[in-house]
């Protein structure tokens, strides 16, 4: 099976940790792609394999021989599922809900995290208040995910992750917004689970442009 | 249940007419929510209810007894699952995967409709590249689709659902768009569909500001 990868995306991030942690390291190739800054503002071509496989033409992609997923959702619901026997997230019923209740959120994080980025490359027409629209949201959520850290369970699942994912970028990309004041507990969490092979494996960086 | 909603919204349109395919509306109650079009930029401040529901302060929200959901992902699989028998989308294996690969096309579509109707929003700072950028992502997109609608079964499911969400909206905001062209076997198949019952009932209509 064939991932299309940057290390910059949390999105991606999300998957690679969860292959990680069921030791699926063997059945995926990771196909790096490249990145230049105006892909803020700019539909970028891509060769290769990459433009064939998904008409999103966003990253994550997983490609197996039998379908092609394109977002980190269902990839993620395919390698829990398909390949990870439902370790990192229950397949039915209450556990699942309330995983999905702590997912929702943490998604919502990074795709404010990810909006603001996008803006944050604009060489012309940046909005300062989208900018701060999506910081509240980041905070809030944050905030909101702070409460629910006592909930977690000692499996590092899909909740989890997706949480650690979440946190990890906020500490690379917007250190400025001191995350951390607003949610100690979930930052205490935060500093012990980091330290897992898995994350420390795909902490991020830049992304090449070309 | 307690369902946040807008008529406007693709990913609440796309919960709505699950409940509806499922005949399930008596177990919700539809909460309607309002947005000033400073959404786009400003977070909007929020009374009542929705505020404390939800963090992240978007639509579709669901608050069940137990759980609270907070993206359209989570709140289909939620009730596909734990109300619908999984009728929309099969539990597992490949017609799960088939289904996602379909849906996690039509859900592109939909988010960069999305974020170029809040960019039409600016009233300053608006993106002329990125408009266009959305704008041909959709149109690859939905691209994409066409020759995927000669492999959909016969019931209306989640994929279907995702699907004729994505074409009403692109027919209602980008008419100008002239996504049919790119997409014929797609656009006879929306205009078959978009007949039934759960759709007509929740043709788009513009979201109340005040």
């Amino acid at each position: 099976m064939r991932l299309y990868t940057t290390p910059a995306s949390p999105w991606v991030r999300r998957v690679v940790v969860s292959i990680l942690e069921l030791g699926l390291r063997d059945r995926f190739e990771f196909v790096p792609t490249r990145w230049p800054h105006d892909w803020a503002t700019r539909t970028v071509a891509h060769g290769g394999s990459f433009a064939a496989d998904t008409p999103v033409q966003r990253i994550p992609a997983l490609v197996t021989p039998d379908v092609t997923l394109v977002e980190s959702h269902a990839i993620c619901d395919f390698i829990n599922a398909e390949l990870g026997g439902y370790r990192l997230l229950a397949r039915e019923g209450a556990a699942r809900w309330r995983g999905l209740a702590d997912i929702s959120i943490a998604n919502a994080v990074i795709e404010a995290q990810i909006l603001r980025r996008a803006e944050l490359l604009r060489t012309a027409d940046r909005s300062a208040d989208f900018i701060a629209k999506m910081r509240e949201r980041q905070l809030r959520c944050l905030a909101a995910l702070e409460p629910r850290v006592g909930g977690f369970g000692p499996a590092f699942d899909l909740a989890q992750i997706t949480t650690a994912v979440a946190c990890g970028y906020q500490d690379w990309r917007y250190p400025e917004d001191d995350w951390r004041t607003g949610a100690p507990a979930l930052a205490a969490w935060y500093d012990r689970v980091a330290g897992r092979p898995s994350m420390t494996a795909t902490r991020p960086a830049e992304t090449p442009q070309s």
